[in-house]
């Protein structure tokens, strides 16, 4: 099982970074939406599609970032579908959990 | 009792437009600083402050503005303290009623 996975030391501090570094990349994505939302508008009222935009975001972040070893291959793998991890990033973890990761970053179901 | 003022159509007209240039301008001055905190940050992460004071804002500007007419004096003197609505915008209600929002206007205590 996923869960069972145990993580030695070296392998948590590759994972923190890896995950760290995708989390980064997603806020820049949000930023840079909102950068391209305000300058897209005349009318100054729609910085409220701006605080909803964020609402949204900030939700459905925190629902996607969940450091528990139990569930971080299913995590890093959704992170790879969505293009936020690359297969170098995980370079030191166990051939097998990079495997689990790329199989669930790859099914098409998970999309 | 400022809630028992009449208001005429030709002043209902002035107040509306009044009301709704205030309200461009706050949400002008929110879309600003959330600009200039933008430009001023070099961490993705502080998205997330931006949201932060954007829900406060919301919920602050949601509390200020209400068009009822039976609170609409009180509104008007608050938007003249901050600046959103000056004397000129007003020309056209009843002398009394001008008075009265002058008079919140320049209120200390509702500071």
């Amino acid at each position: 099982m996923i869960r069972d996975f145990k993580w030695s030391e070296r392998e948590k501090k590759i994972a923190r970074r890896a995950y760290d570094r995708a989390y980064e990349k997603e806020c820049a994505g949000i930023l840079n939406e909102v950068k391209q939302m305000m300058e897209g508008t005349k009318d100054p009222r729609d910085i409220w599609k701006v605080e909803d935009y964020l609402d949204k975001k900030r939700m459905e972040t925190n629902a996607k970032y969940d450091y528990r070893y139990s569930v971080l291959i299913l995590v890093f793998g959704k992170l790879m579908q969505d293009g936020l991890i690359e297969e170098k990033d995980l370079s030191g973890l166990d051939q097998d959990k990079i495997e689990r990761i790329k199989a669930i970053g790859s099914d098409p179901r998970l999309r």
